[in-house]
């Protein structure tokens, strides 16, 4: 069967901790790129983690998508605004991204009831 | 180890059960968009369904070939007629699509065991 | 030399024509479902062009790009939130988006030109 | 400007005289694989030539997409046989298709207008 | 739970057999380039899996990372070559890769431990 | 008609001028960042342009090939090593190359005919 949200939380802290022990410096720096990356700016933070999302909507990530849609809920984005960038996205990517849109509200289940919960 | 044919469809059904219960127009018109969008017109089906595997190797994604693998095997696809499917995605995508046209065959096996059983 | 923006304008607009004119069903449809993607919703429509924009330049299409840096300069993007867009779209997609950066930096010259000049 | 289609193939068949000019074995090989893998077979020519179509326009080469709508106009594809197979491209590669889809409309006009005084 | 490195192995092994024992002879000739393009030439056989490591992450295919990494370590990369080759990598190919990267690391580490063992 | 080299050297110098004259620090580092990717380190540079190169006809690039040809004949590639790169590159990533293997090889004879000249 396929892995849970908490799973891929689990394996994606793993290899970030193998990724950021690394002495490369340029894998180092692109890290560091990345960590700052959605910070606000002349856009705010929400909008940056939309883009975010599309992104790797659109280029089929399902690691990022998850990734994306974690901090997105947690930065205050409803359903209805995620439907919309995922409408976006499977738009402008086509009917390839569908698999990852189903990913996509799979995610989102696991997501919005830790969020309620978290909100008790 | 990975998911067999009958895990996938379960989790490509439990999926769209997801997609389609959207109130969101956009992806609602989308995927009505993509239910009909192989049904016979002036090519025929099998045609399309033909181009909607290649369509789905040379973009990697192996849901989308499992799904069209099995409606080209509903519609009467020669194992000879899917092969040639197989060898012009493999030259256009090059072999990074290798993985998928391995899986392909993994997933033929099962398609062509289970229509002789449903024949019998 | 590359085409200005005024060609790539009437070479879209031109193409368009010849698209809109079809009878295929499928792609009637398709085409009505991009004219109104991008309109308000839960996210306002310059987030939706935002996304529009990001997704353009992960998948490296300059006409894409294009037209949506044109709507974003209409609905009221500043510069810097257009280069905080094209940022993000250079970290996800990597350095194989640089020369697409490159491209979009000359596209605002004349859209940011032009802007000013209907101001006025 | 754009290139004419006649442009287009001067171009092409200028490049594919330096390509094949190669003592490289690895290009030699592949180029030869590609000449003869639309050949009739289990599926005739023209279902490949289609298949072809349809992989260069989800993969967005305008180059691929003129060089398949020359041969599938020659082996005797229809228009609407050409737009079903347009329309299916557009749906599983989604909006970033459409500059391309401009684009192949654009080579058709000049296509079938070639072809019909080739018929005089 | 991911798949170990060992399992990747037996998958890939059972997958090409079924590849291989195809009567496609599109299929055959490919995949015979495929094994011989990696060969000592003008360039040495370790630059060519280098430069197939770094396709591969660019193109987001893990069966294929796991493979030139295999392949690179039996050849004797060291642990500082390859992540020159990742850090290229991930520049080229941006942040979407590195998901990729993750798993790179991954596979390293059972990899490089595998080859001590041998070593001995 | 298609670009000489040398119009694409002043697109690209024009493009990289109002790229690096940039506030905003994301892009600033990214640029920064690519700047020093390909210097000496545990692999030579050769070897790391060599696989810029392939990393750019893969992802089917003509702007970053052009730039990682340029630099290729400057660090002393031969015909035959980077026919060798075009090789893999053409078979890792498909007929959908073949256009950008087309481009390489008219690149190179511009670029191999100003490097006589210079070495005169």
């Amino acid at each position: 069967m396929s892995e849970t949200f908490e799973q891929f939380r689990a394996r994606r802290e793993a290899g970030n901790e193998l990724v950021l022990a690394t002495k490369n410096l340029g894998i180092k720096r692109f890290m560091s790129l990345d960590k700052v990356a959605y910070d606000d700016g002349a856009l705010p933070r929400k909008t940056k983690e939309l883009m975010g999302l599309v992104g790797s909507m659109v280029l089929r990530c399902n690691d990022c998508i998850d990734y994306h849609l974690d901090t997105c809920v947690q930065v205050g984005c409803s359903k209805e605004e995620l439907e919309e960038a995922f409408s976006i996205a499977t738009l402008i990517g086509g009917s390839i991204v569908i698999p990852h849109l189903r990913h996509a509200y799979m995610s989102l289940e696991f997501l919005f009831a830790e969020h309620e919960k978290k909100a008790k």
